[in-house]
């Protein structure tokens, strides 16, 4: 697959299928794609914490539910009823508050006090990587809240800190393009709010 | 290209041909590249600042000099003479510490209080898509040192943080495969440590 089609249909896939399962070999391949972004010093900090066993996604998925619920009702409260875009998002991440343990994968990044900066380009290669393959994901941070249940179910120590929650396998849904801002508006050239249209000379 | 021959020898370029230009229409696909990686609830909370003017890239080239020789300095002095990988990396990172000001541009991702994993997708969606076309780049954060300064040069405001300093240009070196642990060794099933053999089964 190319990178730009890779990049461009790799979105949040919030409804996996429960019952078909995802080889090893392919997360081998996904992780190992992970393990080429960039780290500081080239110290490549990150741990994959990959939960398999049912009895463990259960107990994560209980976790996430519950952290899901907390965050979940709070931007309820904010997001205007008309707006469909958010209101979409957030009925699919509804969807995965109450499924994340069914999930045929879940991948957990860890690593001791490490920059984020070191994390999550390897998150989203592991993405793009898993698009290739026709698998879908998501990247989750809201399982913070309860950060302490992840690492006891895991055996994960103390000093180590989590960064994300990601459900792997075959999606539901379509895959397809995310909306977002023309990049015109969100590009500053030379200071702060200098955007300028596409074509324009500098 | 392949997506998977992308994320394998896409690697810091930190010494860029000052002299070869980098073209307007290349800069807006690699934004909107970057702006296709995920953020939470779709926030897209990023702005890029891009520093084309000269003298813009002059004066964040002296910051980044002068956080780079204070961060340099400190690396130098805990790695052994004999790690030939790291100190391979400290020459080229020194090389981009004297030369950061002459990079064709220079990307600034900015953002108001968001979390770093809705910034640092987005800039590895930026590395990919610059290296299928040719063009390097490299992963800073020791402009942090100095933020106020960046934004003062930027006109950026003292409640937006600033996430990476990132040299975009045609690199000198050549491409290739960054060196990095085996997959096997940082990759845990159901526990933390509990690594297996590829191949081998749960």
């Amino acid at each position: 697959m190319d990178v730009f089609d890779a990049i461009r249909t790799t979105r949040a896939m919030r409804r996996l299928d429960p019952n078909r399962p995802v080889r090893d070999e392919d997360l081998w391949t996904i992780l190992e794609a992970a393990s080429k972004a960039p780290s500081g010093g080239n110290r490549q900090p990150v741990r994959w914490v990959v939960a398999r066993d049912a009895e463990v996604r259960r107990r994560l998925g209980e976790i996430y539910r519950a952290c899901w619920a907390e965050v979940g009702a709070r931007y309820r409260r904010v997001v205007p009823p008309d707006d469909r875009q958010t209101t979409r998002i957030l009925d699919s991440a509804d969807h995965l508050g109450e499924h994340m343990g069914e999930s045929p994968v879940i991948v957990v990044p860890a690593a001791r006090g490490a920059d984020p900066a070191s994390v999550y380009p390897a998150v989203q290669n592991l993405f793009l990587a898993a698009r290739a393959l026709g698998l879908g994901t998501a990247l989750t941070t809201v399982h913070k809240l309860r950060e302490g249940e992840v690492r006891a179910v895991l055996g994960i120590p103390d000093d180590v800190e989590t960064y994300a929650m990601i459900p792997v396998g075959y999606p539901l849904g379509r895959w397809g393009e995310a909306e977002r801002r023309p990049i015109e508006e969100v590009t500053y050239w030379d200071g702060w709010r200098r955007t300028r249209p596409r074509g324009a000379s500098v």
